[in-house]
């Protein structure tokens, strides 16, 4: 097999991590992901660097094996402690989802900077990808959105408690159960799957619909929101939402009249966000039962259409 | 078998890479870096960050298979089209190394910092560590050392020319041909391999000689130097190497009187380095026949002693 032929998935595609076929029963699915604090505690920072970069991972269908951190840290950083803790959080993160950490590289730098390369394995037959939604797919999301706000508001020091806390129980949550779940159901149920994180719920929409050649609704009330998060929107609509928006919304046709503030939501970036899976709709109540049963509070939130004008329909 | 179990090397050793047991033939070598610029032109950079990177992968005597980026740039290098020539040189040298680039993660930055995540693939049983040499073995080191002086000279623009090819084209040459060679001896012949990279030439066989159990014994004389860096240590002695001098030191012991800038030399932090291998002496000739074959300048600096009171002699 030339080196080519065994590239099934590499950076010039819109999926959230490159695939390498090993042999007819294996493929390598390897993504590398690191970024600033968005937490005060950098325990937690930790953990959600790790779940975030595994994530990409569990979104394409497969199971991460080895993980080698990258990580840039000013001097004090070290001396305090900081670091340490950070590690800490990475790798108690990447025990729970039985991934061996091999290594990794350190720099010293001016602001804190941390995450993982993480390599996974999957059947090459199924890998998940953007690109299988058909028309009558059930839209599936794994986790509540709202995560970027609240960060937001979080460096702003004005994020109610509640916020943070239902942002950091969201992001420290592996998406390992929800995609166990995905790889046990029987082929074919699956046709579509990523992991929605800075290009916000719509944006990866977008990219689902792209790649499958369909156009995705959305059925905004149906989307499950973090505490707090709508609130905060009505308040200040950070950078990274405001570029999405912008990027995206060119791509989106509103089919009936949705709250300004819902909808701003749908383009907030998030962080280790959940899954977004396109599923047979005659299997979507056993995949929504399988989740519920796994602890993942999965929810319906739209459908997936033949190809109209716009990718994504917000309802 | 358990996750722990599968993990060969991890961060926990001083080696250039975890390994991680995938079935009885095959491990998989992983590691990853990345660094500031050390040279003007971007796209030599981008080929010096690559080819840094997979010599980890060649000194544990594997074949890189993949590779992920790690990039961090201000605004302005990619508006300049920095960044583009910084990817399009690592993407040379990938190609070269028949590595697949799968995706990468890049985010803003103050300054410059570019490398990969690698993975690579070994027989299990042809793993090379630090840890084989045995008394009587021989010594070999397959590129001249002096980049970090001559880094430092590039910074301070006062570089001789000639000084600057020699550094730039030692640290694109990848090792690949020399970690062909090696794997192609056979089994036992090569008993430690590493690459001399940040802390130097003899905190590089220091590491062999600790991970052994045997003591490093270096002709001063015989090690190869890149063209001007003898003149440019006389003049500056640069941060890292007197970091390295002073935390290797204490394991160095002097037989005969070695020229002071000779020594310091053998304390510069190399980027790209050469392979430093030792190797059944019986078999040392053929060793050096076969990389003068493969176009690899391998000099033998050396002998692998019972271990002493000191872990590197520098004679």
């Amino acid at each position: 097999m030339q080196q080519h032929d065994r590239v099934l998935v590499d950076f010039r595609t819109s999926d959230d991590a490159g695939v390498y076929k090993w042999d007819e029963a294996t493929a390598l699915v390897q993504t590398v992901d690191f970024f600033t604090p968005i937490v005060d505690d950098p325990y937690v920072f930790g953990q959600i660097a790790a779940a975030n970069a595994l994530s990409d991972v569990y979104a394409m269908g497969a199971r991460p094996l080895t993980a080698l951190a990258v990580a840039a840290f000013p001097q004090e950083a070290v001396d305090d402690g900081i670091v340490a803790d950070v590690f800490r959080g990475g790798c108690d993160k990447l025990r729970e989802a039985a991934v061996a950490l091999l290594g990794g590289h350190t720099v010293q730098d001016r602001e804190i900077k941390f995450g993982y390369a993480v390599t996974g394995i999957v059947h090459p037959a199924r890998v998940l990808t953007n690109a299988g939604a058909r028309p009558g797919d059930a839209v599936v999301l794994t986790k509540p959105i709202g995560t970027g706000v609240i960060a937001t508001a979080i460096k702003y020091q004005r994020a109610p408690q509640a916020a943070i806390d239902a942002a950091v129980a969201a992001m420290v949550t592996l998406n390992r159960a929800a995609a166990e779940v995905l790889q046990g159901l029987p082929a074919g149920v699956v046709r579509a799957c990523t992991d929605v994180t800075g290009f916000g719920l719509i944006g990866h929409a977008e990219e689902v619909a792209n790649a499958s050649g369909v156009t995705v609704r959305i059925e905004a009330a149906s989307v499950p929101l973090l505490r707090g998060a709508l609130e905060l929107v009505r308040r200040n609509r950070s950078g990274g939402l405001g570029t999405n928006e912008a990027f995206f919304k060119t791509g989106v046709r509103l089919e009936t009249s949705v709250d300004e503030d819902l909808l701003a939501l749908l383009y907030d970036p998030q962080t280790s966000g959940g899954l977004l899976v396109t599923a047979d709709p005659a299997r979507a109540t056993d995949l929504l039962s399988a989740l519920v049963g796994a602890g993942v509070a999965g929810v319906r939130i739209g459908t997936v259409l033949p190809r109209s004008d716009a990718a994504v329909i917000a309802a």
